[in-house]
């Protein structure tokens, strides 16, 4: 079991609605008392979940210094299953048009965050992180993805070029997004992938863009600036592969 | 005139390239001798720039806390031209696909560089920021925008909805980007147009909204959260409005 705290509005709503049974402790600022605040101590009630009314520094420690808008919540997992399990738990059926994203390196918990809000809006079904260099998934990550990042399997892999090859096998076609590679809106993404998003500062790594079967561009402007936001490129490349799924384009 | 100073490799090196009369002196880290350093000295010393070495601490405050990595560009500029000034130089011909985005209220800086710098990969010719409540144009900004904030104009207005009434009298098309309006990628964005973002907590603010010739959302999958962070909505509008642009999609 993992136990975490999670704070803010968004991710306790978040977490009250899609997994209460997670929950096992709710903590509330003493001196907050907005609609909001009242909305979630109902639903926790309603929960049955545990609630305690305390003062700010106490939930400032519980998530770390990060932000809680008074409001914080304590929740208990079984450990994620790993990717090869869910893999082979997968019918073809369920594989059509199924996206993951792999995050090759991504170190800042708020890219990591819009990366997980944006893949969970447009419709990815799971998120392979490398166990080294990666932003952990913190109480930062889960506010920035506005709670996104808990409605889908977070794999954590120690050797992403491999775990690359174990999703071919599973019949995953692999898109590099990177710099000189086939313009996104000429590539067709009509199959099960595996979009791979690298790290702000140097891209895909050399081992894991040559696990790619095929690497993909955005297309810039001429008077373009060196690469996107890391964020920025996942969203524009998910909403794409989104665009094409639901319009029959290619 | 304005006065700021730049610190961060890739703002310094936007700086020389793109306008190396509006650098007035480049200040290095003592200790700081890399390659990249090295060329930047070579550049502004081409560019008959001033080049002073000093002590950390002197970045540090130049740049007021910003990230610097060794160097940082003290430039002086003209204030910027205005709105309408701006609006009635351009001819026919250039209005033609012309991309303008304005920001209502973006409050981070890291997502104003985020989203300039989308903006100018993804073609954009301008943008248009409220003088209130919007996060300034500082050396957070320049760096997150990876110098692109420096290569378009930014037009600093008062009211931003007049601003926008202005933009339609010179013949541009006002879409608002907000939740429960016409799908993206069901939406013609062959005109002059401008593109409206709002603010990361609540939106488009209703006056702003009602300026909206259209409101436009990106279509989400039914397992959603609430909305996109702000850079990577702004970031997938302007995808698909590029992508209808050099296409012919629409």
């Amino acid at each position: 079991m993992t136990i975490r705290w999670l704070g803010g509005t968004h991710a306790v709503e978040e977490t009250l609605r899609a997994k209460p049974k997670a929950a096992r402790e709710l903590w509330v600022e003493h001196e907050v008392n907005t609609p909001q605040i009242k909305a979630i101590i109902a639903a926790a009630r309603a929960a049955g979940v545990k609630i305690q009314f305390m003062a700010r520094r106490e939930l400032d420690r519980a998530v770390r210094g990060g932000r809680h808008q008074g409001v914080a919540v304590k929740v208990e997992e079984a450990a994620g299953y790993e990717l090869p399990e869910f893999l082979d738990g997968l019918e073809e059926e369920q594989k059509k048009g199924m996206v993951l994203v792999a995050l090759d390196q991504i170190q800042d918990p708020h890219n990591l965050g819009a990366i997980a809000r944006s893949a969970v809006n447009l419709g990815a079904r799971g998120l392979i992180l490398p166990e080294r260099r990666s932003a952990p998934v913190t109480a930062v990550a889960v506010q920035a993805s506005a709670g996104a990042i808990q409605k889908v399997p977070v794999f954590h892999v120690v050797n992403l070029a491999q775990a690359l090859e174990r999703c071919k096998k599973a019949g995953f076609w692999i898109y590099g997004a990177d710099m000189g590679g086939k313009p996104s809106w000429e590539t067709s993404f009509n199959r099960p992938l595996v979009l791979v998003i690298g790290s702000e500062g140097s891209g895909l790594r050399p081992l894991v863009r040559s696990s790619c079967d095929e690497v993909v561009s955005i297309p810039q402007s001429e008077q373009a600036v060196e690469s996107f936001n890391a964020s920025c490129a996942a969203t524009a490349l998910l909403y794409e592969i989104a665009r094409q799924a639901r319009t029959d384009d290619r």
